[in-house]
């Protein structure tokens, strides 16, 4: 999910100057009722050479007091470290109760590098990740707060920085070989970073990607994410010892819109011809029906997940889908609020009922993920839960693909104003007009809150065994061949 | 450890009633409470075929209002049940919120089969535990108790019962050529238990094993596992609902004495003639000298931590331990109680400080240990905390072995009478009489409560990569002839 990340997100003058107001009115307060609840705090910076992780870790510290915290700068191992398991130098560093530790570099650092430069295999890499998990955690349950930041910027931006500073003659050193070397191998270095960091994304440790090419953007994004878990740390606190209601939630939530990114890079303007159109379809569905019964044939289970703004035509796709499938072979599961005694049990219980026998499709028309995307914005669950629903859905998606599973996650995408045209045209057509209903108008008030709850599922949920695509859906003809396009390549790849 | 567990543990029936009448009396009262909270319960009962599983839970589910559980025998899965995921059939069958489901046999069928028969190699075996943990844990965060029980009884057992069955024509039908297996492949099936329950032995829902020969203490061990689940469970809603003080105590917890098992059957009469001892201890001293030297050239470091009771010897043991080694290759770390800075870090931080580099030996006397015995016997800490931290102990020497560290734990073992000898000898001896405090005498009067704690740390930090050795210690001798052995054979086998 990171090549979809919206990196060049700016923000101008003004804004910023009010996020940094907010920040430091925010952070000295904090760091102080922090102290006196004797909560440790940790703080990873991660990312690429010439990111800016340097000058970010300056603005998070300069309003703080300085005897409150201490920077690490994380080189290679040295020496006895050498001779010690990796993250013993960690564990050695950690900070007391009541003060912060700063990390510029970390424990990731190793992976990162270990798998972009294939020093590290399979085995080694997954064995680094479940120590880091181990380690993160045990600090955690324990009241440490670890905040993890990595600051990303592009191949491109890269290259100008490094360009700029060797033109210098006062910063060329900072550009070393090895800096080349990581912007050569660039596409590599950031599969490494996308696999540790899916492997390591938890609820008690949870990782925020900074778009980095703006530095207002970078730095008010970085406020964002450290105010956010503070505050988050302190509402538990006081939950803990109650004096807070198990039901508030941080104030920062609602405070700053910063997550969206992904969706707001995707291309709406692409379309097909309609004959075009009608051509592909002929043939891939041709192909789907064949590809329908070899599955059958080779009893490996499929499973479709649909996901999308509220009139972006999931139903037609999915119809363009199933149209010439034998209907022995494959359902439609029409997913909507669970019932009184669905409720009764854990939300994921009703889609395990539902989940295909081997040799057949299976094709939710919305899903499980409704736990991060209606219940969230709707609060129809706590924060807890939502939280902790990403590594569940992880999870559970993973059970499947063990068994041999084919999963594929589409998301529907149009934008605000075709959303209105189409609520618009249905109302005023006589047949469709039932699909259009109070909640579509109210869903649709809260599209900014949709977005950034989208927006962190395609990022969180995004795995190898299960991945997501968007699909533009302004031009449903578009929209149509790609999901029956991607659906086949899947199949096909698995035969 | 499951070899060292006492399986003759009788109960008389006197005292056996007693026990019945408090499951009883308290069963029926938690049964309301938990559908008045809403909490599911999942009981699992996993044993050797003929160990007693399902009078067992006929006297489980007897005193039980027959409207609230539900009981699920599991057999080999059938039909629709082998073309979907192993855990789709247990997903569909969880209880609705409220309700009780007790599972003959479950979820851990499959994979203690697999193991066994050799149908599942280490990485299927590895995939299949971490789904039932991913499980198991969704299922807890949703407010879920899991109680897991495994019924124990030795081989021998369980031959005499086939033949008692199959000796009356009512019964002989009952005993199958498949039962007949197990009994010849105990021992790989044992291991296969062993196996599956480390792997899966979490905090949120940890095995107890239940001694299954005499059906009265089976029975008892039984009211006392599900008694204490519950009332822990009912005590963290109403925590979570601010009734309760955080730190209070469900009460069953030293209601009944139902643990300790491992230490009574340890045979302390074992000796060495001293002439025997001085030759062994020569010949072990000149090759563990040796062997230090190998370690250091060939980078391999070496953690050997020391547990046991006041006065048992560890002193000297540890003494006879280093005699001929070289000062420059190891470290004797004396641990006390923390200190204040020390408390200020999470637990293992001081520990982790000590750990040897490569080519070198660190000798704990006394160790993390102490977290799960006596600072959760003294209430150092709470329950939560002593509780989370078998897990986190056995994930520490997990990183540690992953490095390549040698890791030994002994445990040296005396009864209370050979200490109380000990601390009359040394009361007398001017020279030794600083050595007893009244913290020894008091520690003494909590001989039981300790039992059960080291019992219990036995048996869930016992791992292939971290050992522990109980050492017979009323005979110095033996016990350091026996540490120096299994220090020898442990890095011997490493070269």
């Amino acid at each position: 999910m990171f090549e979809k990340i919206e990196l060049d997100k700016h923000m101008p003058k003004a804004e910023y100057k009010k996020a940094k107001k907010t920040f430091e009115s925010q952070i000295g307060k904090l760091q102080r009722k922090l102290k006196e609840e004797n909560i440790p705090i940790i703080i990873v910076f991660e990312g690429w050479d010439a990111a800016g992780k340097g000058s970010l870790i300056n603005q998070l510290i300069l309003p703080m007091d300085p005897r409150g915290f201490k920077v690490h700068t994380i080189d290679e191992p040295r020496g006895d470290e050498l001779r010690r398991p990796h993250l013993w130098r960690f564990w050695t560093s950690i900070p007391k109760r009541g003060r912060l530790a700063v990390f510029d570099r970390s424990w990731y650092h190793r992976t990162f590098e270990g798998i972009a430069n294939g020093k590290m295999n399979r085995a080694k890499s997954g064995e680094a990740c479940e120590e880091i998990c181990d380690f993160e955690r045990q600090l955690t349950d324990d009241g440490y707060v670890i905040i993890k930041l990595f600051i990303h910027i592009s191949r491109k931006e890269q290259k100008k920085r490094f360009e700029k500073l060797e033109s210098k003659e006062s910063t060329s050193w900072r550009v070393t070989e090895k800096d080349w070397l990581q912007n050569e191998k660039y596409d590599q270095y950031l599969k490494a970073v996308e696999e540790t960091i899916r492997e390591t994304d938890n609820q008690y440790a949870p990782w925020t990607v900074i778009e980095g090419t703006n530095r207002r953007f970078a730095a008010a994004k970085m406020y964002w994410a450290v105010l956010k878990a503070l505050e988050e740390r302190l509402l538990k606190a006081e939950k803990e010892k109650c004096e807070k209601d198990s039901h508030e939630e941080a104030d920062v939530y609602t405070m700053w819109d910063m997550n969206a990114s992904i969706l707001k890079s995707v291309d709406l303007s692409v379309s097909l011809e309609k004959n075009e159109y009608k051509k592909r379809l002929e043939k891939n569905q041709k192909r789907i029906g064949e590809l329908g019964f070899e599955i059958y044939r080779r009893k490996i289970p499929v499973v479709i997940a649909y996901e999308g703004w509220d009139a972006a035509g999931k139903g037609g796709n999915i119809k363009r889908l199933t149209e010439k499938l034998d209907p022995r072979g494959y359902e439609v599961i029409p997913v909507s609020a669970p019932n009184e005694y669905e409720m009764g049990h854990h939300y994921l219980w009703r889609f395990w009922k539902e989940m295909p026998k081997t040799g057949h499709i299976a094709i939710f028309d919305r899903s499980w993920y409704g736990r991060v995307l209606v219940e969230r914005v709707e609060g129809l669950c706590s924060n807890e839960e939502w939280k902790r629903a990403f590594k569940e859905i992880n999870e559970m998606e993973k059970h499947l693909a063990n068994f041999g599973t084919v999963i594929r996650k589409f998301w529907l995408e149009i934008d605000k104003d075709e959303q209105l045209r189409r609520f618009e045209k249905r109302q005023n057509d006589p047949l469709k007009a039932w699909k259009i209903t109070e909640d579509d108008w109210r869903n649709r008030d809260k599209w900014e809150a949709y977005s950034e709850a989208v927006d962190e599922m395609l990022f969180r949920t995004s795995t190898t065994y299960a991945p997501w695509t968007i699909i533009e859906s302004v031009d449903k003809y578009y929209a149509r061949i790609k999901v029956l396009d991607e659906v086949i390549k899947s199949i096909e790849s698995r035969l």
